[in-house]
């Protein structure tokens, strides 16, 4: 470990809270060099919701790769990058009758929020950009201006601008109409808040700590954007890709975006791709405007084609998800309510976790996990809730196996009390 | 192709000027569905330094897959990082007297870019950044403040602060001293240049016309931002892996930048991978401050090592690269010479072109290459630069080739004469 | 009025309204140049308390002018600005207990709230400012962005920023505690809403609508700054110098403010001035950092002090203006208590008016009371409210007067109905 | 003096070197509460072309203040503000060819240069504005982005932006033909600088260190501007109102800037005052879209009238001030001679000075003048220049007194030493 010590950027995070080496990966397993297995609920961070080096995906990578398939392509026409186009439409556009272009930015999912924001300000002509309490939308310049976290926003080192926020769905209490105030701002000549060229918003807040809108509140901004002239984006890099229990996390709400913006799981094995969807109407871009050297990340195409017709062609899996949705919601409510007013279900499909009331006891619960054997991480502005991601694929077993383990490590650490935990 | 012209953005750019589709790659090699073959000078804007599917890196690659090594890691520990960083520090930073810490950033230039300037920003606590004329850094909002061209800087939508432009070495002819005036508005409190935080400057302007700067200069501006306290950033995304016939792009100069960037080549096999480099003392990163899901990509930590480990142990490489690039060179020069006044050699290296001193020629000449079967692009403000970018590993005979393409393509756009061209 | 029509800017305003030319005025009056008179409720935009040419500061100037005193004396001392400095002291902050230092900035109301503004950043070494909805603060850049209206922020021609906007007392109804919301954003560091080094407040709103905070408000808002580590800057530029029945319009909350900005009737004589008061501990400025050719505007050092020295060594004067202010407020509220539903009191002191439900009958009837005499403007973000700012020292009989024209000219647009006032 | 010490802002800075208390001004002079005469050489910074009270223009204020004259009038019409326009038009304007539209904005310089910045951006849809090295335009946020100095952007606590620099005429020395400079910028779309909506330019820098620009410089600036669609805005606040010998400081060039502001002498007795003037075509305000309370300083208007119409009706005191000018440049020029190297005359007409090679001597000599009865001040960014701003109307024998008092504390501070000096 000597070579992460002296040499990896103090950037580093992750590796804090779960310092062993991994070497090998399965579905809802990671394999550290000696052998240790960990049942593993983080998940890439929603980028593996088809399970680590998934047997379909990777039969369909190491044959492109055998055959020198083309690997990177810039955005140069290639077969992989048309037969992922051809599925991606066939299957998940069309039967959800959207309409959408596709862009291929940098594979990330902050390229994509970057390439979203500059769309709708070119097409609106308008500088401003609404985004919402504890909204992330990722660490570059533009994107990170529409992210609420001050620990992000602080590390740019120049005042971020050009972005206003509203409250997300709830963020006032639940008898608060956060919409209606939002519309009184922008019907208020001198409201002091510009009419934007857009709102960009997640339908669950994955960083922001699993908070879940309401379907009738995305109907709602849906229709005030409309009301306004406001282009209305939905990131769905985190909350997408089947996440909770439809392909798209704003299906439910039965709501057609402007734009949506896609990455983490959508190559479906980890490989880094990001996508822009927007109405064919928008397509304002000039060629190269917004480029990118590895948009044309082909490993990627091929694998999330794959993805595509293994688990989209149908309901079947959408199903599952469902199901295992209902299982993980029901023994994260047993938690809860095991311990009255201390905990509460947050989320929404198989985006789910506990705010503790204490913001203090989630480091040391999923410490303790991990001594048991599972990685499971924190979100919220003061990492207060306990995420579960874990891979949609992941057997049900493993699944109760993985709650078991949180629940174990709640006990025990609620048992030992403050003075340990801290 | 329909469903590229009906689906996809107006914003893809490569495939108009290619309009084919590719399935195939070996390299220097492009192959289409339907069989024909092209020799590739793009190769991937300078990310396939080792070629299109390098057989030494798809080894290493296909038995990480097979053995199911994890694919996505977040910023874990995996194995892989580990064994990359060992060979990076190894062969590459140690033997060059280099003692730099690795930031793992999203696998992008323009994210490695945006991580710099912030962490640059906040060791030294001021706003400003100085570019030069022609630089181009990526496209996302704090990438895009410091890149000159127009096209990239218009799409944002806002406008762009906190980057000044200085002048880049020649950019006011030979004979006037770039450094001279950068180094008075420094000195001069009233001169309306604030002291920026840090300078990042490419050795060669890739997209900028192939710029080369001289060692001299190089030089003079490492002094410069040391005698006023400014942190050094070389972009070394294009210029780099290899491409001048060092490994850094800067070597040749003698200099040592507080700060590197380093992508597109560094994976070897066309994987996205991002890397900043930067001295010890400047780690100042509080943990996670700046993120991004794919910055563990751990099959371009497997490719790179191999890449590292092949090439980069001895010497044998590096010569080769400079003995193409003589071959480049000359053969060049010989089109400039066989039409005096009408082109120049610019650029180092195998990073090399020529340019036009009419920019309508330039079009037509690349066009009737890619009909003889050569992969060509410009550069420039005003693509008025022909660059050569085939991978360092291009046989001699297919580099005679290529260029003997491109000069035939040459001959025949001169005789047509300027009405057929445009 | 040939050069006025060919060659004022379009930019004018008031001269549209009121398209007569006046040559002479005292105290509420105003003539025009073929000796029509009008009775003066907009008297200045606030800048005229002590009416215009009050006979008292008038003997003060015209000896001064007389004696040959310095005129424009830069920052120099002078006899001038020592003896306003000692009357300001002893007279005005003294008695309220307020410990504050003196800046004289460029004599106008944008200059001392830029001056206030720079004063906070520098202090608190942040950039954010947090203004209110429906706050006017002046249209130079920096106290633009701090202004709600989009009419003056889009006359900018570039994106303002590091301004956040807050809602007001009252903003959002009556039972909403919109300081809850403030605590509760600046609470939470996932609120997208940074840290500002100050927030800037008007204790009514004069240009906004005569919204009047109510005294537990501005207490609370006061605490929620000392909470929060946050100055608080009052903008007492149209509400203060006795407008509201005390000197400062803060008085009555009994809140100390970090700094308060001052202009409009300061000079008393229409003589531009500014200051900015602020808590001695908070004066960090270096020599010369904020400057302006015309901040010694020694005449208006004369007239303010005799302003101060006869208005405000006892509480005669306060007394009287409480006195009409009721006389106002019971006159206005009579016409909407004539009209129920139609119109709404606002405002504080003797800065009150009445709101219109339906904005499209503000114009008109303060056209017609041009007609009969009387010259009153409108405020608000749709000019829905009927303004009065006639001096304090308007006879009770002129007041009386006044309101009754405007009582008149209410009557005869409703009585012709919506069609004709359009 | 108690009160300034204990109760001014630390802001204050020409208190500093002139540490007494003004109470009586004529002309040249200014003199102390105790009856020390000063001769006057700064002048309101500029304010006081036509000296300290000038009777002519004294009489006709005494006869306005008298006569109950409207003292403000917002931007109300007036007697007052009609007649200075007829003034300005008849004897200004017409005479020079020039075809302006008039805004009278709040009455400062910064102020204006805010008005004009923002007409600018709104003509031309543009956000750049150019200024120029050593360039100083005031301290409010818009105004200040386009200064150069330091001392006074760093002041703002924000970073500034959408103003880049260019080199002033001279800048990099006398064979370096800055315009090509910015020519060469322009005209390549990727060099970082975007085409601005205009350039504001001082004809002589006064504050940047009486930089006086050739005719041939200005008139190849104005033809740029044409060239790539331009506003050229030059601010004549300081050199402006006769200083160099003409009305307007670019007269002598022959040039038509776009935009002109004017203030500091323009009320020709210290009142704040302070103007727009335009082409017609540019006229493409909003009514009140920049507004400002005291932009009808009435009192001005009749100041400003007098002093056209005594001092602008034919040549005579445009030739006399030529004259005197002669007069000052040969007796500064002498000092220059006597000390071969260290000295070197700076500006234009009645706007000159001389530049110390060591920057340390000027304190001490302007310190030593002003024990000698002489109030004169420094410029340039190192405080390099001793600046010479005395009344244009300063008898002839007040001017050679004046600089022989200059010369006489030159000849001690060099013969002292730097020992003393310092």
């Amino acid at each position: 470990m000597d070579i992460f010590k002296s040499t990896e950027s103090e950037v580093r995070v992750y590796s804090r809270a779960f310092p062993v080496i991994f070497n090998r990966a399965k579905n809802a397993h990671l394999y550290t060099e000696d052998g240790k297995e960990y049942l593993d609920f983080l998940a890439g961070a929603g980028s593996l919701n088809y399970g680590h080096n998934n047997d379909t995906l990777k039969r369909a990578l190491l044959e492109y790769i055998e055959a020198d398939g083309v690997s990177q392509g810039l955005d140069l026409f290639t077969t992989a990058k048309h037969d992922f186009m051809e599925a991606y439409k066939t299957y998940i556009l069309e039967p959800r009758g959207l309409d959408y272009k596709m862009q291929f930015t940098g594979p990330t999912g902050t390229n994509c929020v970057e390439a979203a924001l500059k769309l709708a300000r070119k097409v609106k002509g308008r500088t401003g950009i609404i985004s919402f309490t504890n909204g992330f939308h990722g660490v570059t310049m533009g994107a990170v201006a529409a992210t609420g976290n001050q620990h992000h926003r602080g590390g740019v080192g120049v005042p971020l601008s050009s972005v206003d926020f509203m409250f997300y769905d709830g963020y006032l209490g639940d008898d608060v109409d956060t919409l209606a105030i939002m519309d009184k701002v922008l019907s208020d000549n001198s409201s002091g808040i510009e009419l934007p060229a857009a709102v960009i918003v997640e339908a669950v807040q994955g960083e922001g700590g699993l908070n879940a809108a309401r379907s009738e509140w995305l109907k709602g901004l849906e229709q005030l954007c409309r009301k306004h002239d406001i282009l209305l984006i939905v990131d769905d890099i985190q909350a997408g890709n089947g996440r909770t229990g439809e392909f798209f996390s704003f299906e439910f709400a039965g709501i057609k975006p402007d734009i949506v913006t896609v990455s983490k799981s959508l190559s479906g094995y980890g490989l880094p791709m990001a996508l822009v969807l927007f109405k064919p109407e928008l397509d304002v871009w000039d060629p190269g405007e917004h480029n990118g050297t590895f948009r044309g990340n082909n490993m990627a195409f091929i694998t999330a084609r794959a993805a595509i017709e293994h688990y989209w062609k149908d309901d079947a899996f959408a199903n599952e998800v469902k199901a295992k949705s209902k299982v993980l919601g029901d023994a994260l409510q047993a938690i809860c309510d095991k311990y009255p007013g201390q905990f509460r279900l947050k989320g929404r499909g198989m985006m789910r976790g506990i705010e503790a009331r204490n913001p203090d006891l989630t480091g040391p619960i999923t410490r303790r996990a991990f001594e048991h054997g599972l990685i499971i991480e924190t979100s919220g502005p003061n990492d207060e809730v306990i995420k579960c991601l874990m891979p949609l694929t992941t057997s049900e077993d493993d699944l109760k196996k993985g709650v078991s383990l949180l629940a174990r490590s709640v006990d025990e650490i609620l048992q030992e009390g403050v003075s340990e935990a801290s």
